[in-house]
């Protein structure tokens, strides 16, 4: 025996700096996917990451804070949009949506918000500021882009628009647990609503 | 003191037949909004309602079914559709949907099926049997006589095409869970994907 363990045995004890991090988000993600928010705790996540809680509250505030960037890691970067249309535009939003629900992990973590969120309002009011405004707000901008550039109807409400363009796909998402959409399906949801179901 | 109590003091005791079966989906709706499916038990369904645990399994074979036809009951009977145009008939749709969510209550119960029904296979393949199917069956008799009176594009797929018609409604009332939809939005979703988002 000598005093310096091998690699994967120092690996196996606490983490450090940035694994810690890396380990507490994916532990955090973890939780909540098993257990929802109800069952996910700073001790929990302590325990499961291989950390002391004090590693934790060294960089979150607290779990309301830990939980929106857990959920934000999760739906990953926001994409950088080609600009070219609309429809490439939404197609680049789309795939990372779907990207980000391709484990069973992911999309249980997505469901469990929906499902208790009106519980924890300081939680929800965080989740929407931090994490869904500024999604919100690329995508107003992508449909702002192309009502200047006459690609898009001028007389309707960006949200109204955005909830129009968006929820097919979101919608169809958060039914299907068990799938991911196929790029086919993507597209007709987005002709559906650029062109309309009516028939002219 | 006489031995025939006074009316409410009847009342209070334990309800008889049909009161009792309201008082039981009551119990379980008013249960699934605060605890959840997680924190939904007969057990504890009998001492909300006030009944013992046998009346609950004379009329219902477990848990699953009841808590599938709570739903249903709060859903209430499917609308009669007017048949005169989609747009009449989708309206008609939507404002059965809203009237069902008017209460917090209620909107927290669609809200943790949503959240909850990946961990309960069985409640969710029931649900989306006796709750599910029927209403999609009805939207899906709306558009399919629509596309046959010219109203709606005959190149789309009736399941794609019900997506786009429902989700801007339903995924906005899931995420909007303090407030109801108005008349002026449930149209603005609805001529949206009828006619459209893009410039003709």
């Amino acid at each position: 025996m000598t005093e310096i363990a091998p690699v994967e045995q120092r690996r196996a004890g606490r983490p450090r700096s940035e694994d810690a991090d890396r380990a507490i988000i994916e532990a955090t993600l973890d939780l909540l996917a098993d257990y929802g928010i109800a069952g996910t705790t700073i001790e929990g996540i302590a325990a499961r990451a291989g950390v002391g809680k004090t590693t934790i509250y060294r960089r979150w505030k607290g779990l309301e804070s830990l939980i929106c960037d857990a959920v934000a890691e999760l739906k990953g970067p926001l994409p950088a949009l080609p600009g070219t249309s609309i429809r490439d535009d939404m197609l680049v939003l789309f795939e990372a949506a779907a990207r980000s629900r391709e484990s069973a992990r992911n999309r249980k973590v997505y469901a469990c918000f929906i499902g208790e969120m009106t519980r924890y309002p300081a939680l929800d009011a965080q989740y929407r500021e931090s994490v869904i405004k500024p999604r919100r707000a690329l995508t107003q901008t992508a449909l702002q882009r192309a009502v200047e550039r006459g690609e898009l109807r001028d007389d309707l409400d960006l949200d109204v628009m955005a909830e129009i363009v968006t929820a097919p796909t979101l919608h169809w998402m958060l039914h299907n647990p068990d799938r991911s959409p196929t790029r086919e399906q993507l597209e007709q949801f987005l002709d559906g609503v650029l062109h309309g179901v009516a028939k002219r």
